[in-house]
């Protein structure tokens, strides 16, 4: 089928590889004149046929808006917007409500598959109505992995886009769970081999994973991962994931720590570690007491 | 090879099956006559030849250190003993020394599996001498998962205890990743098929692993585990994993998080908590304020 | 001075009887005709003369709101509004430009005193223009506690509220804080008096303080608090917090840990240990293995 | 009374002091010649007199035991020794059954006060059984603040140690309360004043404690805090406590999370983190993507 996709970066760029060596007609669209098919958005939709399916792949908040805006005014009773993008969950009622204005249909699309995506296949997460969904079949068909797994119609307007925000939440843990056990691994003496215990379990654990394999990949690289910062950036989504928990009052203490871990790696020096050390100053006695190490008392 | 198995509840009797399946002659000492194949540890020592290998499969504690105890005055010099239960590793030095007085060799090994090893085969970290490692090969090879991962020489000796206890604690965190995971969705009203998104998650996904798998299966059985208590135990090597980090001043928050999530599970109802609320209570006032709803104040 | 105080419930009540003590003239309004001065918002208006000073003191959300968008059309260029209520900080300058826009000043005032501020005082902490802040300043002198302290102007409008609800997040982790030292002290035997240590604790050591003061009084109530439940409410405020942590990317492991110690503890079984449990029973077998203990494996 | 004090560090020397000036006579023994009373232990219980009470004020571990070796050969039945250092509650059993083989009473002081102990008076508790500690009540009355509390039979030998440990536990936590607030005022514009925020809590609030002193006085030492390093040790009595609370399954979420935030603050660079970036890279592509930031996919 004909679709349009607009913003063609690293992940909407894969995207629109794999969908046309998959057969689709890809109008795509970018704001860079190299990476675009078309001249702008009335020329993307110029070129499909109702119903038109017009995928968003641009960058959460402010970009999206502005292109479900422009696609409001451009589109048809009965053409459908995905929206592919990493948008928080709480916008898709609000997109969807927009576009249901016009007679336009709205499908949020969680997306995972990073750069593994275009060979493997992408992860996809819909939520909405059936019928909307039925229409956009063939292309969630073939941007998903192989196999009978890979996509789900998770619910309603709002559903693809939570589900894979708690995707990302988990994701969060499962890699600080890997590198809090590196980490202790590495500081004892007795273990000698830490990569090969890391690549021992891919096979016969309990914890053999995708990730896990991927950490094997990366202590390849770099052994001891020496060439790099103990710096770790957040995307919106593991944020949202504690906002979600915290407004449904659901407790999620090892989510939440990776993302402090984050928090934390970012910074230089710990505003709260001064105040911890000031403290400990004040009623300790500013010397250290070397001799006989009282400083908590 | 020939090799004797002292302890033959569900992983010994297991292993042994596995063992003699690949074509080792296993004398298996149990307890309990129905499952043993020998009276006691002198008819199994006996039914060797040197260099022995005995494998020790007992529960950690008292009942290992009751048949390193008891081996110590049956083996020869040139000898091997195995601990493949879930000793701390902080016990296995000490083992090493009692048996290396008399010349007998030990190797610690971490075996994971549980009922799918006896198929699948169980993952190995040992510790120890590689002269001691290279005579029990033969057993270590029968019993690991076929291809090429699943078996590693840790390091020294508690090396393959301590591997073993990390994968436990990093198995902690995982589980508690999903788990957490899976309360916020099925918190939200617009995700309507939890269990699919679940499926959905096991190709193309960075969180696909064998874990994800298992949870599938169970909301196979009870897609909302309305049949289960929110209740779980913890086995020592969660502990541990927190006391080697404690001990190694290594921060292991999203570990800890979810060895304290099992703790409060097993509670019926929380002290602490009632300390909250009467905190709650003696600064608020005791009735609850329903108009204007201030107890924090 | 004259001023208006709308909301006379618990707190509200007892602030106009601090302030009426004090010398000033209230007028109070409360929709309960038995609490109420005046018939309605209008009258109460009417009674006050030039810069009007109306103190709103009721439920945070559609309440303030309500009221806020009355006294927008009853108030005169150079009254003030006080917001003393439990708002979000984030409300505040959404109100301060709607009153601005009439030519009305905005205070956000955080209180804090529970039951204890009428004979006490309360804590004020309050944000606003200088100019605003001084009209209103012998209310805060008549309501903040005598001495020194008590009363700060924190900053910018919203920064009163900001800081009380900051308040709030640190007093959800100290309250936490004792609860869990009070619950590993019962949990050990050697400790044979768990309230006599804590009363020990008014005088001499780093952690006295008026909680622990109060958590004394709770155990002279019901030494090992028997006759309450582990559960715990919380007000919006701690979750704000934890929100505005994560906006602001500065990691609250001890504060979140508090607050997701109370969602948990209102839950009567927990779904995230049930997966738990599902997850062990799908590796370890769903009997438990009584004889070697290794449903960790 | 007269007494032994072994160890005139910063808190034995103050403690000479303190009791001196109460009228007792106090025997010190230091290594340092220039602070000890007497060349040596024979020497020093040489100028007591039965029931003679010894009070050791050395480093836990093996210094407290060489001093307590010591002086099971110099003591006579009757006499008691009060161990005052931070010594883990473990050990005091069996420094209670080493002295008791010999007929010595043994006591466990927990002693709290850092550098205002001296001017203040120590907080006290004690372990140990009732006719021990009566013989050493006037030595415990001298050093104890004034007032009511400051002084407690906490229990059974070990009992006086796991006190103040707990005592410590919950100070790490009530500290990282404060500091976790302070951080997060500090980070937002709209709080102009976050010192004088501080300040104004020590009346009315909920919150106000003699840690919050403490911490306004470091803010006016420094206002932001740009003399320090956010570097903070911890005392062994922070790991015990979290140990002791595993060993008991007792969830200390919030003191844990302190304990783990002042290991973090001591590390250059955070292996963890190290592979966190690491598993971010290998699925998320090496180049930063600016244009559309999707590195968690």
């Amino acid at each position: 089928m004909r679709l349009g996709l607009i913003g063609l970066g690293r992940m909407g760029g894969n995207m629109r590889e794999r969908l046309r060596r998959a057969g689709h007609t890809v109008i795509g669209y970018d704001r860079d004149p190299k990476l675009s098919d078309v001249a702008g958005l009335g020329e993307l939709v110029g070129e499909l046929e109702g119903p038109r399916v017009v995928w968003v792949m641009v960058p959460a908040g402010g970009p999206t808006q502005a292109v479900i805006d422009e696609l409001a005014g451009l589109l048809s009773p009965g053409d459908i917007v995905v929206d592919g993008g990493n948008s928080r969950w709480t916008e898709d009622e609000k997109h969807a409500e927009q576009l249901a204005a016009r007679g336009i249909g709205f499908v949020d699309a969680g997306v995972s598959g990073g750069v593994w995506g275009l060979e493997n296949g992408y992860a996809l997460m819909v939520g909405g109505d059936a019928e909307h969904i039925a229409v956009v079949k063939p292309v969630f068909d073939a941007l998903k992995p192989e196999g009978e797994f890979g996509f789900v119609h998770a619910g309603k307007v709002g559903a693809g886009h939570f589900a894979k925000m708690v995707h990302n939440g988990i994701e969060y843990a499962m890699m600080q769970a890997y590198a809090e056990g590196w980490e202790l691994l590495e500081a004892v003496d007795s273990v000698e081999n830490v990569r090969e215990v890391f690549r021992s379990w891919r096979e016969g654990t309990v914890i053999r994973s995708w990730l896990l394999d991927l950490a094997v990949g990366a202590l390849d690289d770099d052994e001891h991962l020496e060439k790099l910062r103990g710096y770790a950036e957040d995307s919106g989504e593991g944020r949202w994931t504690v906002e979600a928990a915290i407004d449904k009052a659901v407790p999620l203490p090892a989510i939440t720590a990776s993302l402090f871990a984050r928090f934390a790696s970012r910074q230089d020096d710990s505003p709260q570690m001064k105040m911890i050390a000031a403290l400990r100053n004040q009623f300790g006695g500013h010397a250290v007491e070397a001799r006989e190490g009282r400083s908590d008392t």
